[in-house]
């Protein structure tokens, strides 16, 4: 491998070249056999502090980054929000300065858009990293949503767009579901959580529409009935807790990666 | 000794045979003086990882499992139920196989009774595990209290009722008190306080009843004038203290057996 | 070093001696370069444990503390007042004898006080350890603020009182700003927060006022343009992000000096 990691940040996958992602995901294949050993730790990160601060909590998120780290070795600290002097008043970059001050070698920040009018921000949260990754490694996106929630003003960032799940679920490779949040939808663009179900929820009928190898992938946690339906949740296509040992075999590798670069 | 572990779970004493429990608590003995060594620390767990997740927050039961599993060098991830994706609609099913899928290799969950009706589930919960486990080893077992509270309907666990605690007293060797959480009582079934303590609580002229070497018991945390007086609580009778060192041996020795298997 | 450590308690700076402030200093120095290196941990208190248990929060305190531990490559576990027994209503008392009882080894307790009256406490707890700290080790204390929060009754401490800012600023080596917290202020102690600034802020113009080689300290978290200015607080003079690594290598000293005496 001719790739050299030189990165000490990982702000998003936008920022990456396809071998700095092959990079990542090649380590992460290499630890993701440790967590099926008799003693799931390895030394790599011994002496060295991770401090998880969530802003916005993220139980699966946080376990993940945390159950990395003590498998490297390192020390973990958590810092939520609520608990955080955050709330005291003190700007983000103060307590980052602290955090440095206190020699703490790993910060994982969980922090919502700041700025960023929030409307546009929860509408293309969810989709960027992962749209810039996939792009990146050479695959063809396709976001299919009601017209407010998928514009097409998103074709910009290299994407198709498409209304209608039935007519993408027969071509798809892999269907990677968002977690509909419709407690925090606003109403003007979510058009209710009946008929969203009726018109994309990947329920039992529709997903007979799949190709037979095709792979079913969710972010979690998910709503059973809402965006998929528990049999295919549960059911052959899906890929949806492998999703969560790899994910914990990349953040192993991307600690590692970016932990080994000297601040 | 002849008996082996074969269980990878513990879900209560009810499923243990007698030679089970004993198992354990001859494993626990033999972990209960690492507490008092200079190293508090074994390896046997050393590369585990242990997930504290406590749906129903108890910080002295989470608090005692935490130091168990850092005494046999296991790594150990708390998830509280107010932040885990249980609050977002996950379902508990969801979050065990998710834990799963990061290859956590012992779970300790804590969780209030689902399904059953809260108020038969109030009133059995706390005598029933440990009702089971004196029973299987022996003991005679007397429950007492308010008949609202200790119907005639449970001698069919296979112990002895009474509403007289005078009665009682003289002939115990053990008296193990129960925590009145007076706040959670419906009013229908728990006569108030004042006459719950004139009736019911171990005050120190009461105490007098007691035989010489009678052990009294009490899982924590007490109400000091409740249902037992200060002075007895921090009497010679009183080995409160000893349960709060012996649990954690325990405790120990659970996760030990019970870790060591593959799952 | 002639000093010898037999304390296993520290309740704050106005017990010690200047010799014993001294050689927490010199054992924290020793520990300070720990932070710096590749491998951040010492096993100087391998196999203890520390419960650091805070009933009043402060995710600023309780990670230097965790840090501190992890360093010296104690195990940590963490108790917040809100999920404790504290609230089920267990004594103080009682939980600290729980706590031994796990043969927990070290307790970093952060309290309110109690009993004493609350206004009493609030106005004097800042100031109180510092000053006795400051006072042994041979400063000149000076107090300054408003009559109202510094009355001429504080001078029974040992300092000087002072109303006029502008007048103590020139001849100050070291200036300690404390937090204000316009939020729990009572109305008639405090004098509104736009005549604080003006009478009391350390204001970049009034910075003007300082000797060249005078330090700016400040406990965090910084009401930026409250009691400093941006521009102060991130200026030559100021020593704040100092304080906090220093903060970090004295807990090191103090865990280590009363972690190692035997209880």
């Amino acid at each position: 491998m001719t790739t050299r990691w030189t990165r000490k940040d990982l702000l998003g996958l936008r920022e990456l070249s396809a071998d700095e992602i092959n990079f990542i995901l090649d380590t992460a294949d290499a630890f993701k056999q440790v967590g099926t050993r008799e003693i799931k730790k390895v030394p790599s990160l011994r002496g060295k502090t991770l401090v998880n601060f969530f802003v916005e909590p993220s139980t699966r998120t946080r376990t993940s980054f945390e159950l990395a780290a003590l498998r490297l070795s390192a020390d973990v600290i958590n810092i939520s929000a609520t608990t955080s002097s955050l709330t005291k008043g003190e700007t983000l970059k103060d307590t980052a300065r602290n955090l440095e001050a206190l020699h703490a070698d790993i910060l994982v920040l969980r922090h919502g858009s700041a700025g960023a009018p929030q409307f546009l921000a929860n509408r293309l949260k969810a989709a960027r990293s992962n749209i810039f990754g996939l792009l990146k490694l050479g695959a063809r996106v396709t976001l299919v949503g009601p017209s407010t929630l998928v514009p097409r003003e998103f074709e910009k960032l290299g994407v198709e767009i498409s209304h209608k799940i039935d007519e993408v679920l027969p071509k798809a490779d892999v269907v990677n579901l968002l977690r509909i949040q419709h407690e925090r939808q606003r109403r003007e663009y979510f058009p209710g959580i009946g008929e969203y179900i009726r018109f994309f929820g990947l329920t039992k009928e529709r997903a007979k529409l799949l190709k037979a190898d095709c792979l079913i992938m969710h972010p979690g946690p998910i709503n059973r009935g809402v965006e998929i339906d528990s049999e295919v949740a549960d059911g052959l296509h899906s890929v949806i807790l492998n999703q969560v040992t790899n994910g914990l075999a990349v953040r192993m590798a991307v600690l590692y990666l970016c932990g080994g670069i000297s601040a």
